[in-house]
């Protein structure tokens, strides 16, 4: 079951005006289940994304970015979840192109105004004619307080919908944020896909916009994700409709407000896919103070939010904390000194001056344990910088997961 | 259950002259348990290894490290299990040079004539005073045909023993190669203590000897092992002591001869310890064709073989290979095309082109995935530099047998 997740709640959702959203039963994988969904934006709405850097990226994927290139305005999005159309090669391609075209159809734009997503098995061919089939319904349940059906739409393995609003006042006028999120692998990151989109009213432009995605993916999803090592289909999308206000913003004291609130939506949302994650009963927060710089504070966080051993050792609420330092030791920060790091659990003193802490008692180690939140905190005094990540335990249920998910 | 691997026989294990070997129970981690060794060496043995580069590396890698650069003439080894004396400060140090000074006042030598080793839990003190009222015993069972007891002092998590003797013709001498190992958390390479010890009564020099062992470590356990990504307490011994001729190799065709051997010895022993990988029911070679370089093959090798996605559909015995698909693409070769390289599963080709090959059937797929050993094959297309690596698939009783361990 998820970490201390709770559900969204349909009322708290906010619209966003000039989104609207349809769902439709597409039968893509299974019947009777909600797996497609439209958002149609407003003339003159902004889209930036940040996408997937895996080279065997999917056709949806190339095709987003091509339309997003092409700066004819993006109308609208359109998400199946059941298969990924990855490793699909040019029938992909050509499978992707084909369900934007039978969007712009219905919508009355052109195909390069749409942007796909896919998520799902990877290397089966998409089953495009059942998604052109269920556009119709989807276009026809298109409303702006949607928000709720959308993020249970594309749902995978997610045991819980994740989704948000959060209202912030820029400039004068009050500016609404709302998003959704899907992804339940990211117990490594390389897992499963993860998909968030981002909605808001502020008027902002483009390039603006793309900053924004850039910096907010970084403080939040790119923190439960290896720089690289992402699914063949994760996206984030940022959408502005600019319908709060006629005025774009452009003081730096208006873009930081904006930028902290949809950060703060970001976080919450990826926070959501690792609660969430397959099988996690713990939520980790693993904190790494005084490095050098970013690139060595991430590279001792990665070690320990991958490592399997310590994974499990969280699983089994056993203070066998040792395995956190040999993580810390092959992590790769090549001129270490492991006798001037500090290790706490939570705030345990578990380690220093290259072993066990002299305070250290096997009671406070167990006491934090048996937590479902927890933070490993490595304090190593070599400098000033510090970076967060966030990540789970590793169950028998993660197993059973991914042993199952296809079949 | 370990993966097609056969328990030693006795009666195959060859002595090598110039090494007796002694077992006792110490009561180190549990009562009624071998979990000692002592390894005697004949006067004029050379001994040359290559060790774990985590950064918190164990103190007896460190104390044998230093041993071995004193350069007194290695007398004995000494290996305990049920504790890994990692994570254990200057306390650890000292109770790994007072296990050696405790087995030198027993042999009559001195303490930087003697290797400590140690493999267990990590970050609790030594139990040092066992270890030494131990040590009696085991000099006392001291024999030449003791490999066999020696391979199961040796294991912790090991369900079957590791050891093979080998016997090849050197320059006109018969010469008699025997070595044992453990570990089996080689499911990810950073999991549990890895132990080899090679023993040969070949007369080689310590410069060549070095050599061998670094060759022949790169071509086994370093092809289950990322590169610096290993345990607190990672060894790999080999021992030479020039009984079996009074002439030394020097000829480049005899020491070819004996480091094909020894590589071969090695290769079995990395391999059992994947065939015993934790929870495993598959063992898998991951084979990486025309490549521009070692590195690039080694990387994408290594993004298949850890991949937990991969590995549980493995263990599912799934034909979800677009998951190597992913996992290609997130390794971290940049200029990777993708729509360039072939993808086997034995002898079946999965995927070209980009995508799923149009010979592929789902059929074919499911008989391989049904095997108990599988090759998976890529072909880069890219230059002709191939890697070979070894790894597991990833099961319910990994996480049981890590979330249990050491409770």
């Amino acid at each position: 079951m998820p970490v201390n997740l709770n559900p969204p709640v349909a009322k708290q959702l906010l619209p966003v005006e000039g989104v609207i959203l349809g769902i439709a039963e597409a039968n893509i994988k299974r019947e009777n289940r909600r797996d497609l969904l439209v958002m149609q934006l407003c003339d003159g709405a902004k889209v930036a994304g940040v996408f997937t850097k895996n080279r065997f990226c999917a056709a949806p994927v190339i095709v987003a970015r091509e339309h997003l290139a092409a700066a004819d305005g993006i109308r609208a999005l359109v998400v199946n979840t059941g298969n990924a159309n990855a490793g699909t090669g040019d029938q992909g391609l050509l499978d992707a192109r084909t369900t934007c075209a039978a969007l712009a159809g219905l919508l009355g734009c052109k195909s390069t105004q749409i942007l796909p997503f896919s998520t799902g098995v990877i290397m089966e061919p998409l089953p495009v004619a059942k998604i052109a089939a269920g556009l119709p319904a989807a276009v026809a349940n298109m409303t702006g307080d949607n928000w709720f059906d959308a993020a249970h739409a594309i749902m995978t393995t997610d045991i819980v919908a994740k989704a948000i609003s959060k209202q912030v006042v820029v400039e004068g006028a009050t500016v609404t944020i709302t998003g959704i999120a899907k992804g339940s692998g990211m117990i490594h990151p390389n897992m499963a896909t993860m998909l968030g989109y981002i909605a808001t009213d502020a008027n902002i432009s483009q390039p603006l916009l793309q900053q924004l995605v850039s910096t907010a993916a970084n403080r939040s999803f790119n923190c439960i994700t290896v720089d690289g090592d992402t699914s063949t289909n994760d996206a984030l999308m940022l959408i502005a409709t600019g319908k709060a206000s006629p005025n774009e913003v452009t003081s730096h004291a208006a873009y930081g407000v904006l930028l902290d609130a949809i950060t703060e939506v970001a976080i919450y949302l990826a926070q959501a896919i690792v609660r969430d994650g397959e099988g996690a009963t713990k939520f980790i927060t693993v904190q790494i103070e005084g490095g050098r710089d970013e690139d060595e504070c991430k590279k001792i966080g990665y070690a320990i939010a991958h490592s399997p051993l310590v994974k499990t050792a969280f699983f089994a609420s056993d203070p066998n904390l040792g395995r956190i330092l040999a993580a810390i030791g092959y992590a790769g920060v090549e001129d270490l000194d492991v006798a001037a790091l500090q290790l706490y659990l939570d705030d345990v003193l578990v380690a220093e001056n290259g072993g066990r802490a002299a305070s250290y008692q096997e009671a406070d180690g167990q006491r934090v344990m048996a937590q479902s939140d927890i933070t490993i905190r490595v304090v190593l005094n070599r400098s000033d910088v510090n970076a967060t990540l966030w990540t789970c335990d590793f169950s028998y249920d993660y197993v059973k997961i991914n042993a199952s998910y296809r079949s």
